[in-house]
């Protein structure tokens, strides 16, 4: 079994929802196994990020139902034969799972179907499915078809399911610093064992290995890649060169399956050229600054602001940008070097409850998602409050398609030196991201500090054998 | 992009399959991105292995049809819109992802449907899907229920695919060795680190680091573990005894997917105990005499039978059988401690085609399933050929429930000495597990050999430290 919190924390999550407006009944599946290559050959189990929440048994084939009206919870599951024991050990029983979590009624896992027919006048409330085998499982339940399964996620239930996973009780923090504690590892001895000549996937296995190892293993697949500016790019295949930059953004999950998520950027051959230090240091700069400006009552998109001014002011003494910053930060002209949004929260998912879609996460009824180009990315825009756990990730990119596409347009052309800009296509791309905490007076970055000036990532790199 | 070998082999095993009796056309989808936790966050990426004979290509969204009627084969995906390009960096187009596989013609993912619209009164033959994506797509381009789905894929598809898939060529064999050279590096690697007091989370993360160094990752989830005996056993969360046994069964998949499938069991301590090293002894004799019978002509129900002589007759020696060899070994008396069957074929599935069924792949007109315990579980049971990829790996396990139950019912008391085998409960379990290649005139063993004599595994376990 999965390590757990105490039946108390579960039973007080499930109380704040049953103490919701919310009327009938909710509905979580746990997430099955999933195949691979054949039915029985099935990548590593992970368990639905919400059911680990109100539930927090790690295990698949089971379900339960949160009842609104009747004010009681149900968990459903049938204990192992006798044959299956034979092969895989001793299980307990669905009754002590039960007690573990603080519930007390188990019923059989057929029963949840006929519990479904019995109170289907009533409101079945559910959250988006994103795996094909339960949008099958759901619409059998429902008695509907596969394609309108989706649409018929409960937005209520998102709504209330949000308010409460993005505040981070206590204990909760503490398994978020103990997955990046993993992740500090994880940097570490990728920064350490980097050398001109070795290879990328080398280092991409070694810290899934060390994620593996120390919990269950990497968050979200690998980036390390010396293509630093193609943002989509969990290839690991090429040679490590001298002179270029090596981007690395990865994470844990712990063995509660929290997540940690940070990035680097080294040199690697343990130097920073001068062009390279000169933008690695605006990126660090907008990631220092970023993390002070996190606070309770401040929104995230303004956090976002105060980083994208720093990097198109860093980018304007460089020559690249030009013209008024306000207007320009305004227009969007940094997108061209920063396309994405400055961070997401974190938790459960290392985009906490991303399967509910972004807008119901990152933003509400007194924000709404921008529409232009880099402002619009941003994963988290709304006002941060005690208990929220966000990235703070900057990133300057030069992207050869996209500076391809704005220079012919001569798009943003007050802001944009563009032969300027020319002389960095081919430099790669640099992200520099760590893990915040909202507390009650500010902020607090979470995990040990993994090296991040320049200094400190210089002393690092290559500093120790591969093998 | 994925490795590949020459248009040629594609063409030629696209022309074999168009060449035999089969009628209508063969629809081939790809397998597309699994969701772990919400949609953008997926597992490594793992194509369909009849995709990857046919087809080569290693990537989602794609699909393909042999038209045995037309005697053609249409290759169907979207070119990237430059959107992507611009996140995800230049990328190939359809037309140069078909010359590598010798396809010309070239559709839009959408004409698919379209085909498949006006071609409904021909066959249309399609091998079981395993994923739930899968389905729902089938059952949408079928226009059938979800449900349907699996049961109308075609027997007669499977019949002619195992028949091309099961001979493995002189170029694949290249590739499993490849595969069976990252396997070494994995055991030799995770032998040379077992210590009492180490865990087997950490040697199992190590492992799943040097498989994705190497290639793909793991052919299959893990199996490092002291409990032995527990044959359904993905847990690592032990620390590793002084006096235990640790049972490794792993294997890798090289950069075209091709797999390995070894298996060695372990003293934690570095040195077995007398009582361990009769036991391991009887299992590596059955190994080495049930691979020196390999060879063309010999159904591998036979290569069993010769293994569990082995076990019985060891087991004989100990004490802990008794009674009529022969007798013995066909009733199953030993199936007490070997439940499992010999092995299985491998090519691009550590258990090749499984999702075809096991009984279309280990079995044909003139064998059937045993329905003996023991015997039944053989996933290989026909005559061995030329081209043919088996596992060798047999095991003694003491299942204290499997004992308890046979005991209790006094199941084979004339093969059985209860109370001898009593003092063997705790003991663990045994396999010892090689990849065996058929050849003209014998066989031969995959790879380079990982150390599995007693004196060879004593002198490697704990041979270097763990970091």
């Amino acid at each position: 079994m999965n390590r757990l919190f105490s039946p108390e924390t579960y039973i007080k999550r499930r109380e704040q929802l049953l103490h919701t407006q919310l009327k009938g009944f909710a509905l979580f599946l746990s997430n099955d196994e999933a195949s691979m290559n054949y039915p029985s050959n099935t990548y590593k189990y992970r368990q639905d990020s919400s059911f680990l929440y109100f539930f927090g048994l790690s295990i698949p084939n089971i379900a339960a139902i949160i009842d609104f009206d009747r004010k009681e919870c149900i968990l459903f599951g049938d204990d192992f034969e006798i044959d299956d024991i034979i092969w895989m050990g001793d299980q307990p029983k669905m009754t002590e799972l039960a007690a573990l979590i603080g519930i007390t009624k188990v019923m059989p896992y057929s029963a949840m179907a006929t519990y479904i027919e019995q109170n289907r006048d009533r409101t079945i409330h559910y959250l988006p499915p994103y795996r094909g085998e339960k949008i099958i499982k759901l619409a059998q339940l429902l008695d509907c078809h596969v394609k309108e399964v989706v649409g018929k996620a409960s937005q209520a239930l998102i709504k209330e399911v949000v308010a409460l996973r993005e505040i981070k009780s206590a204990e909760e923090i503490v398994e978020i610093e103990d997955a990046c504690a993993i992740g500090y590892d994880m940097f570490t001895t990728a920064m350490k064992k980097t050398r001109v000549g070795g290879t990328e996937a080398e280092l991409a296995g070694i810290v899934e290995g060390i994620a593996l190892s120390g919990g269950n293993g990497v968050s979200f697949p690998v980036i390390l890649s010396q293509h630093g500016e193609t943002l989509h790019n969990h290839n690991h295949h090429l040679t490590l060169e001298e002179g270029r930059l090596l981007l690395m953004d990865m994470g844990a999950e712990n063995g509660m399956n929290y997540c940690s998520d940070n990035t680097r950027t080294i040199p690697v051959s343990g130097k920073f050229t001068p062009k390279q230090a000169a933008i690695y240091q605006i990126v660090y700069d907008a990631n220092m600054v970023g993390i002070a400006a996190c606070k309770p009552g401040i929104y995230f998109r303004d956090v976002h602001e105060i980083a994208v001014t720093i990097i198109t002011k860093g980018l304007q003494e460089l020559g690249l940008m030009k013209g008024d910053v306000a207007e320009s930060v305004k227009a969007g002209a940094h997108a061209l070097f920063m396309p994405h949004g400055l961070g997401h929260q974190m938790g459960l998912d290392v985009h906490d409850m991303e399967d509910f879609g972004e807008d119901n996460v990152g933003y509400d009824e007194t924000i709404s998602r921008s529409p232009i180009f880099g402002w619009g990315s941003l994963r988290m825009a709304k006002e941060l409050r005690p208990g929220h756990v966000v990235t703070v990730e900057p990133g300057i990119y030069f992207v050869p398609h996209l500076i391809e596409i704005w220079k012919r347009e001569n798009k943003f052309s007050q802001f944009l030196n563009y032969d300027k800009i020319d002389e960095y296509v081919g430099f790669g791309g640099i992200r520099v991201e760590d893990d915040v905490l909202i507390t009650e007076t500010g902020h607090r970055v979470l995990g040990k500090p993994i090296p991040k000036s320049i200094a400190e990532v210089e002393a690092i790199v290559g500093s120790e054998p591969l093998t």
